[in-house]
């Protein structure tokens, strides 16, 4: 155990005010009290790990320099902010981090004015603070502000959209490109090779000397200009690494790379750097999991480790038994290891994601046929449409709240040509301590008006095993089958795959005084509610719809006729969702019946357990409950 | 007027089999035939004049050298692809362009096997064309693939991501890069800052043999590499204009840049080319509007003209008088600058469409008060979104189907952090002889379900005026108005602006045995049906409900007390839209209504004009009345 006298710069600093009393020379041991503080905290409640721990001395280094919260400070993805949050009045608070009714884990405007932007999808740093940074220069304000970006982020297109802009209008950005080779898994494509080579190359050590002085021969260059010495330092770089220096070829001026765990030197180069005039990248590199060793050499592994003893450097993983149910991701990534053994046309595409929802394990078994394409969700939809073009069947699998990115690529690139491919939405539903911005309350909703869809929910792993047979067989158009984070509740799931007949649902209970009409696996909590309902008097008949389009007419027509009180349930957007669907279908055919929908509020859902979250809304098995003894 | 015997080489070309039968030394005179065959037909039948202009040589080249349909080529925003359409099957059919169940003015892969990918939002290309190359690789198939992009749509983020994972994974793609220097307005931002320093460098050319000696003396490069000499030429270039290449930053050969009106070149480079082994970028330099005087002149004006004299270069613009109601877009644009006037804080967004919205109205009285970022839907929002938290008004306008790119900006940036901004989504509804790609089809029923949205459409000139009065003004949050493609109904339009009480709506007639719901201008093809109803002895209540979010609910109770029918109208997908809003109002407060809904169906409509579509659809002033009379 450390002794407290440890974190005595620490423990006197509230808000970025009191670090800037210290001196200089205090600051890396104030970055080492931060970093074990951290470890401290999240050995016990856990959160995102090895991303902040790679930015601490950048973060004490930016509230040092800047003038926050007059400055700006815009996080791209809030993995990487702890160290902000600590710093600017949330230490005390920290052990809330994630909990329900605690703080947040991601940058977030509500909770801070030190929150510049809000920080849950990857990648909008750029633009974001571009807006800021422009509003300054028509307020005729000397506010700076500074976006802060991994290379991962990078990959994504809304950044590029951000640069592209950022090198044409009058502002001051400072982009901070913290770069440490992963995004959450390692980051692929050539811009992360780039970032690479144009930090490394050994010929780029040898030959600068050389070559520098030969331009300078020529007069390519003039010693006097700083300005050109920087530019031709990158030029050479690229001359010699085969390389070139992408933000200068945007007209972004480039410093880089800087040491982004070198406190000291940070805050003498962003104070450098803060007086160029105009947009500027500054080059950092970090490592992610820096000061903890484990973290360090397996970062994927301890992106959001849970649980871990700071001692031994051991994660604390409950362990597993053959009677519990597994995680709906590795259904999904057992299943379609042996879809793509049977059938040569299954592929698998993610952006960024495998280990998150478990295509790792083809990518392990089958690395040709398994496409990790970046931070990139629209590529990745309009990728597989391509693959699917030429007779392909990929597999695409986003999570839902990142699919809003590729909203359009699934309606034009997709829908409209109406290709044979799979798009699995995983993280469908409140998904827990991500909160706000990851929550997948809205793709039911989104997706119900475009044509040609197929969209199924399985009810649990069983399903998902039988959509995903169903769905990787030719004929289908483009087929969605959304499923939530975490554990389904079968433990006896590897079952022979079946055909699901597309567009029907399965009745599982007969009932006569309600009908209750679920899709997805929040029909397991509605059985358990209607069994109570039951062991109360009541008579209730439980549909698993299974497909929210094309919905089972059949089933739908047998419910208008003979019942009077209709509950329909989803783990989605009430607005425009399954229930809504439900509505239409009974008011085009002339039924009168009365519907009650159960599904997620119009208003943005916090963080917190699902638990606790989908009792806070009356969604939990009580919830459930007394909506069906209301009719009674 | 030309005579027949000019046309000789083109009307034996029905497909690229009999175009490879000419000698390469005849393809200058055959481009000469497809462009003045583009011009006799554009004159008489309006269509995308000036880009299509501009790809002739390289569309002869490129079936001219490849083997189309077995290899692909894939069209980044059909625009350019007129001549593609002539040489494959479809020139005899070409005077039905656009036309209702004429051939569609995109590629279309549904109309010909030689359109191998859709093509009607900007920037697809390569990553479909990706996914193609690598589905080629898979399969063991020496099939090409080429993306062909233009330089404005290489500004959209998702061409990048595709680009980004073209460096990585192993494909055979070929991109050409179509550089013009224009989307349909100018191309903005540092990337086409970029192309132009690229290739007119005088630097370059002066230095470009000294120092490529030195380079050599040095050992730096071989003169027996090939390899090492292009990627020496782009290096030079990168030292001695400041500038890098981008592509082979990312890994990417790149070779040019090329005449692309230079046929006979074109065919040469692109057999040299397309024998490089893995992803490859020709960069070629085209003129939107070659070949004809007034479009070279004046490429956005051009872009799609209309009808014109193609002896005289004169557009036949239809007479505007003085009692003939706007254009929404105009109404937009003027009233834009008016609202800039009194409100300092309001600034225009537009990517890439300021002509198009009339947004250029600002641009030219305040061009530092309005931002064209590029195509970049996603980074026009998140960049507003920045706008915002620092307290400007901007009015960010965006196409309703191009808005699909954006519906995580909206949902993550916006929404979430309930920012004071406006979204205008033009080209809401049908817009007609663009089809499928292009009609706002699907904004009300995807945006429906997004907490904190105020989401308006105005039934004519003046709500229009009124809503952005009221938008403009803090406090709302994000307010959407969308709004249709081309004329309204008020020729005496400008009034003083009043402020609208956001969800509140307006009875336009009394009526007691039907109450009709319309949101937005389709109320006024309603009122035209409701008075025939009326003529033929019905009592129909007409409500102009303005807001779909949040729904007037003092009304909605009126209608549920008073009525038995009720009928709901939108120029929107029915599934999950106005209507369904309002059927579930209706079910939440126990309201037993009939509802009917209007809307458009569950499936992609094609092109036409508004008039034929809707006339198609039955949601023409007899569709409605027929729906009403059914009541009767």
């Amino acid at each position: 155990m450390e002794e407290k006298t440890d974190d005595r710069l620490l423990l006197n600093i509230e808000y970025p005010s009191d670090l800037k009393k210290l001196k200089v020379e205090q600051l890396p041991q104030l970055c080492d009290e931060v970093r074990r503080f951290i470890i401290d905290e999240l050995s016990n409640n856990p959160g995102h790990f090895a991303a902040s721990l790679g930015t601490v001395e950048l973060t004490v280094a930016l509230h040092y320099v800047f003038d926050t919260p007059e400055d700006r400070i815009v996080w791209d993805v809030g993995h990487q902010a702890y160290t902000h949050k600590i710093l600017t009045g949330r230490r005390s608070v920290f052990r809330t981090n994630r909990k329900f009714r605690g703080i947040c884990g991601f940058p977030n405007p509500k909770e801070s004015k030190y929150d510049s932007f809000i920080a849950g999808h990857a990648s909008n740093s750029i633009s974001a603070a571009l807006g800021i940074s422009v509003a300054q220069r028509l307020f005729k304000s000397s506010r700076q502000t500074v976006a802060v970006i991994g290379d991962g982020a990078m990959t994504g297109g809304l950044a590029f959209e951000g640069l592209n802009n950022a090198s044409f209008c009058d502002n001051n950005l400072m982009i901070i490109l913290n770069d440490n080779h992963m995004a959450i898994d390692h980051v692929v494509g050539g811009l992360s090779e780039y970032l690479v080579k144009l930090t490394t190359s050994q010929t780029y050590n040898k030959w600068r000397n050389k070559l520098y002085k030969l331009c300078l021969r020529i007069g390519l260059i003039k010693e006097s200009q700083r300005e050109g010495l920087i530019r031709m330092n990158n030029s050479l770089k690229a001359v010699l690494t085969s390389q070139h220096n992408l933000f200068e070829g945007l007209n972004i001026r480039y410093f880089g790379p800087v040491d982004g765990h070198d406190v000291i030197q940070l805050v003498k180069v962003l104070r450098d750097v803060k007086d160029f005039n105009g947009p500027k990248v500054l080059h950092i590199k970090t490592k992610k999991g820096k000061g903890f060793k484990p973290a360090e050499e397996s970062a994927t592994e301890w992106h959001a480790p849970g649980k871990f003893d700071k001692n031994t450097g051991k994660r604390i993983i409950p362990p597993i038994t053959a009677d519990m149910p597994p995680l709906f991701q590795d259904v999904f990534g057992h299943t379609l290891v042996e879809l793509a053994r049977m059938n040569d046309k299954v592929v698998g595409v993610t952006p960024a994601m495998p280990t998150g929802c478990s295509m790792s394990f083809l990518m392990h078994e089958m690395p040709e046929r398994t496409f990790d394409v970046g931070i990139a969700e629209g590529h990745a939809v309009t990728f597989s449409a391509g693959l699917a073009k030429e007779g392909m069947m990929p597999f695409c699998n986003i999570y839902s709240s990142f699919m809003q990115r590729a909203y359009d690529n699934v309606i034009h690139d997709v829908a409209l040509q109406n290709l044979d491919m799979v798009i699995c939405l995983d993280r469908a539903g409140l998904v827990g301590a991500d909160g706000a911005t990851h929550h997948g309350a809205f793709d039911m909703a989104s997706f119900r008006c475009v044509p040609n869809l197929t969209i199924a929910s399985p009810l649990n792993e069983i399903e998902l095993r039988n959509l995903m047979f169903t769905a990787q067989e030719p004929g289908h158009g483009p087929f969605i089958i959304r499923y939530p984070r975490g554990k389904g509740v079968i433990a006896d799931w590897h079952k022979p795959m079946e055909r699901v007949e597309v567009g029907t649902g399965v009745c599982l209970r007969e009932g006569t005084d309600v009908a209750l009409l679920s899709i997805g696996p929040i029909g397991n909590r509605a059985a358990k509610a209607i069994s109570r309902a039951v062991e109360a008097g009541m008579s209730i008949a439980h549909y698993d719809m299974r497909f929210l389009k094309p919905l089972d007419e059949k089933i739908l027509h047998e419910v208008g006729q003979r019942f009077k009180n209709v509950v329909t349930i989803e783990d989605g957007a009430k607005n425009g969702g399954f229930g809504s669907a439900v509505l239409e279908f009974f008011a085009d055919n002339n039924y009168s019946v009365q519907v009650r929908r159960i599904g997620l509020p119009d208003h943005f859902v916090e963080h917190g357990t699902p638990d606790e979250l989908y009792t806070m809304l009356g969604m939990n098995e009580d919830g459930i409950l007394k909506v069906l003894l209301e009719f009674k």
